[in-house]
């Protein structure tokens, strides 16, 4: 499996190449300052265990979500999060909209569940199709898997069509797994997410990590209104796995509005530029996003080996994209970071094709 | 369950009190001042992905404990590695040496094993007895789990023996768990670990956790021979477990040779001037401690909850040791810290037992 963000200590180590990392999906804003401020003023929090209930790290992030303290979970990282669901649910057979992150499938094999895939087409945008999904939606299956937005697609279902289908699920007797890990660089932002609507049916996954640029302090949350499932997470979750500094870094990083809002502008503009940029290239096809990130496929003769080996020549890692299901060797993915670095990518994009 | 450590924040919220936390076994040294310097000027490791697979990490754990970066797994927190451990080997019947850390038991009890206990018993005091020991290991376990120096009752096997042991349980077919992780504040430390023995069936768990003061960081690393477990931990452990602050710690701490000297020299005084000034203490009975807590018995008519209920008016949190197997309500455990605030305890324990 190739991990996100990994490759560049790989890169390092084997051939000795400093690479500007658009394999990872991470705010260029960096870290906000006012994080900074606080970790460097509270290092001595590490001396002490944290809150074993970490309750007042719920506190914020229940505000934030307009929720209670009682509807969240907290993890080191999404990943914790995505593999206690999977080992509490308990489910027997799982659908997972693909192509998609393939954490889930691993936190889920983890159970030894059954798991099918249903397939976003190319012909189709990878825009989801509710009518093909519910007709798929039989009986059988038990859980849902839903990444929005949805990676490396880049592409948003909109609530008021998710909230369909979760009804449409929760009279099927469906679990929906609701990955909202990129929610912050929608446009609009939180107020896109499904939260609103309660349903106990859909489990929802955040992170702090993108879009506070914290992929190196592990932070992720669940969001449910199932209190059974809640206890039981809960009960079986190894204690202390949130550390101290993240533990504080929730706290200052959901109530800093400058760093939220100075993002949001940024993103907003960056995609579009990122798009029209990519756009003007022949050879090469990108797919409208609706996040921080962007798939692109090859439409001339190369493969994303040669691509993807030329542009680390020009000093700059692109995620191959051929190993997420029903994708191939003619796709890769971007990350959208700031004007200057965008810039260079779509330079080297531009030599890489020819 | 108590958790260690934890009671601080419940007290602080229900009661609103702050007390003096004797219920938790961290080094009194505080962070290393070469730890601060290094987050300080490295705070922006964290907008990378940790390494996946932690190899600079594991090179100085390695180092450290002279073994080869293949022996090593990191983990967040030691709680990570004992579960890994457990759902990796997937014991059948498993043999913990008792009263001891509960963690343990939660975490073999998520994969369904029978779990018996092996008593040590108070008229030996509480010191390991190999040949009552032997006689219980039959072929029916495959799995001894040991802590060494033992909490709660601060004893250590010497290694000489626990060679012995672990070459009887491979001839019978037994893996041990070792749970080193307060094997620093032992006299002569890391010398008098089993690892030199490289025993295939002995996974020994280790924490940077109370040497270092870095509770609120998670940290903890396991060291095994058998390279088929090794593969098997390290394909089903779930990716960045270790938070970047985590992983730069363990280069910084493990070479800080001034603070381990220091911290040695400390050890080494308080752990005689706590045990001969309880001693003195009509009412009550310490053990001799190996480590830095001491388990203490209430001769008097009190009980521990009565015990504990004053301390706590005085200012100071003790564990209570009543719910440890073959423990009962006559037991309480304290942390050894820095001589001002031990004399400060000395002086509470007096006065609470009157």
């Amino acid at each position: 499996m190739e991990l996100h963000g990994g490759n560049i200590y790989k890169l390092k180590r084997e051939k000795g190449i400093e690479v500007l990392d658009y394999s990872a999906n991470i705010n260029p804003m960096g870290l906000s300052d006012r994080l900074k401020e606080a970790v460097i003023e509270n290092l001595s929090i590490l001396e002490k265990y944290p809150d074993p209930d970490y309750l007042e790290m719920k506190e914020v992030i229940a505000k934030h979500n307009k929720v209670e303290v009682e509807n969240i979970v907290v993890g080191n990282g999404a990943t914790e999060i995505m593999f206690l669901y999977a080992k509490n649910l308990k489910p027997k057979k799982v659908l997972i909209v693909s192509p998609t992150f393939a954490e889930y499938e691993r936190a889920l094999k983890t159970v030894n569940c059954e798991i099918d895939y249903f397939q976003l087409k190319e012909d189709e945008d990878f825009i989801l199709n509710l009518p093909r999904l519910q007709e798929t939606l039989d009986r059988t299956y038990d859980l849902l898997v839903v990444c929005n937005p949805n990676n490396p697609t880049g592409k948003f279902i909109d609530k008021l069509i998710l909230n369909d289908l979760a009804v449409y699920c929760k009279n099927k007797g469906v679990s929906i797994l609701l990955d909202e890990a990129f929610i912050e660089f929608v446009d609009g932002s939180m107020e896109r997410s499904l939260v609103e609507y309660r349903h106990e049916n859909v489990f929802i996954v955040r992170a702090l990590t993108k879009f506070f640029a914290i992929p190196g302090l592990r932070l992720g949350y669940g969001i449910t209104f199932d209190e059974k499932l809640k206890g039981k997470i809960e009960g079986n979750r190894e204690p202390w796995s949130v550390n101290a500094i993240a533990e504080l870094a929730t706290k200052v990083l959901l109530e800093d509005s400058e760093y939220i809002k100075k993002s949001e502008d940024w993103i907003r503009e960056e995609k579009r530029f990122m798009y029209e940029g990519l756009e003007q290239i022949k050879g090469i096809k990108p797919y409208v996003t609706e996040t921080n990130f962007i798939l692109v496929k090859l439409i001339n003769d190369m493969k994303v080996e040669e691509f993807r080996g030329k542009m680390i020549s020009l000093g700059v890692l692109v995620r191959d994209a051929s190993n997420f299901n029903y994708l191939d060797n003619r796709y890769f993915r971007l990350a959208i970071k700031d004007r200057e670095n965008n810039k260079k990518v779509l330079r080297c994009v531009e030599d890489a094709i020819r």
